[in-house]
């Protein structure tokens, strides 16, 4: 009788069910439901006592009610005697929100990781922080996983000329990013280096290194908007790229996104499947790729007491 | 200059709107809105420096979308150097989920009331809790205001024959509560007494109490689908009850509450603005009265650190 349990809540049930098929482990039973009045109403079907509780979810949109979900089920889970309790969490949100860019703003991301210790998680496992400093926030143990080795060998399966890719970061903050993925490409990297001459002047889009006749390989963790993407790509192309993709982790492609990408100079985005995506959210630009692998991977070692961080070298 | 800040989330903005007026003073300038994906965005928009700031906000529906403001707004004005940050919850989220009353239940009231600390709340001002007991959930300063004196004054003035009136509690849980208002209104009790007699049986009514040809009025704390309180007014009428008012605190009164107390023998629901009602819960059978001086007043004694529990004297 294993002692792993692995439990999905709402916001991402697929990859949840992927993550347990590839560990030869069934998704223990239970259900997140609402009462007549929207309260959210838990319930574990099956004893945890003593076990290694590992709880699946994203707080992508919406993202409260994913996140009081999450506090919910782990308050549920150690009131249930588990031995330990580990939070999976493939998308992190808020985590935008980690500093005090202007006067009386919150800290978002440092809040909720403090929830997440108050409501008694014991470990936490996610994927590209927006800031790796966010790891800092949490008292308990963290692990980091990052999608670069998905999204790299998706692009070298693509049999791209080797000598015509170039990775391109779309700010001064991606560029660690960017290099992470042309080191194993083997490619050159560039930055979009956006200005403001003046304010309430257009933003100036300077390429810093050579992108002509290049393949491009836009990467970022989150995409939003697509704002940044798809003005990014465009530059690209007015400065002489030969053809765009774009990449990143966390699809978040929230309002106007897809007919952004859609009208765009991008020729395929390629994300994971850390958010699930809506119907609408779908597009024949938009490749997903799994992280279940690498999700069963780190969860394993976890449960085995063994290095998470070698998952990377 | 006023040290005192009274700030509103969304959940209430009427509610907090008549108690600063009561109170002389105008709303803290901020704001609560919507990152494109969804996630919070606060703003507070004067200095609360040294301040002691009271943040009015309910935790009715959506529920966990204003537990999450609120927190959110809590770290906030802690991160902006207020004195005291004082949470003035008129209606208390997740109350009834105050117990494991089966196994591997969550106890969210718990969770909110440590969620709360966890963020920064220095002080809490509440109203009828669904269980006293949940005063003991948190480690924090602690405000319990009642509504009965404010149902009781209204049901006085309608000059009912004192000699016909009975407080009504509709199940044993509810007994304190209709005796504090009948003493208000020098009348006797009685109860609904509900017992099923074999699983899969239907509920049989006993009436404890003398009720034939009186006035009942029936009180709880919540009424939320209104199937107790209806079921229990036809109870009276059928026992020979002459006619039925029912009363509570917080209007939940989601799904079928408001066809059921449409449809039903009660005369009027007298209710509190706790909960702000949506066009669709308005009913001519629903009455409204105002708790905003009540928690003025309370407000003003937190703040003068005078005793609030002398307000019930
Ligand atoms: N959900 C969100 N959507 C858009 N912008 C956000 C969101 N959360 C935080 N921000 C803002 O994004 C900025 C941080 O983004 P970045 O500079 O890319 O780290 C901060 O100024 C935040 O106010
Ligand atoms: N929002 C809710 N709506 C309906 N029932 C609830 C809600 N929250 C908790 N409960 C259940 O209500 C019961 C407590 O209600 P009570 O017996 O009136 O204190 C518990 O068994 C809970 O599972």
């Amino acid at each position: 009788d294993t002692k792993l349990k692995i439990f999905s809540l709402n916001s991402n049930y697929p990859l949840a069910q992927e993550i347990a098929e590839q560990m030869g482990v069934e998704l223990g039973k239970s259900s997140v439901k609402h009462f007549s009045d929207g309260e959210v109403q838990i319930s574990i079907e099956e004893s945890i006592r003593g076990c290694d509780v590992f709880i699946v979810q994203s707080t992508s949109a919406p993202v409260n009610e994913h996140l009081m979900e999450l506090l919910i089920m782990i308050d549920a889970v150690k009131r249930a005697s588990a031995r330990t309790i580990n939070v999976v969490m493939p998308y992190y949100g808020y985590a935008r929100q980690d500093r005090k860019a202007k006067a009386r703003e919150p800290i978002t991301a440092k809040l909720v990781a403090n929830l997440l210790e108050t409501a008694g998680a014991n470990r936490v496992i996610v994927l590209d922080l927006h800031a790796p400093q966010i790891q800092g926030f949490f008292d308990i143990l963290i692990d980091h996983l990052q999608a670069v080795p998905i999204l790299s060998t998706y692009f070298k399966s693509k049999n791209l000329n080797p000598d015509e890719v170039v990775v391109v970061s779309p700010d001064h903050g991606g560029v660690t990013r960017a290099r992470k993925m042309a080191e194993r490409l083997k490619a050159p990297i560039a930055i979009i280096d956006k200005r403001r001459p003046k304010p309430n002047v257009a933003e100036v889009m300077n390429i810093v290194g050579n992108i002509e006749g290049k393949t491009c390989i836009l990467i970022d963790d989150i995409i939003d908007t697509a704002g940044t993407i798809t003005i990014g790509a465009n530059a690209l192309i007015e400065a002489g790229a030969k053809e765009v993709y774009a990449c990143c982790s966390h699809p978040v492609l929230s309002g106007p996104a897809i007919d952004r990408i859609e009208n765009s100079v991008i020729k395929e985005l390629v994300v994971t499947n850390t958010i699930q995506l809506t119907e609408e959210k779908m597009s024949p630009k938009v490749k997903q790729l799994s992280v279940a692998n690498l999700m069963a991977e780190a969860i394993s070692r976890v449960y085995e007491n063994k290095s998470v961080s070698t998952l990377f070298d």
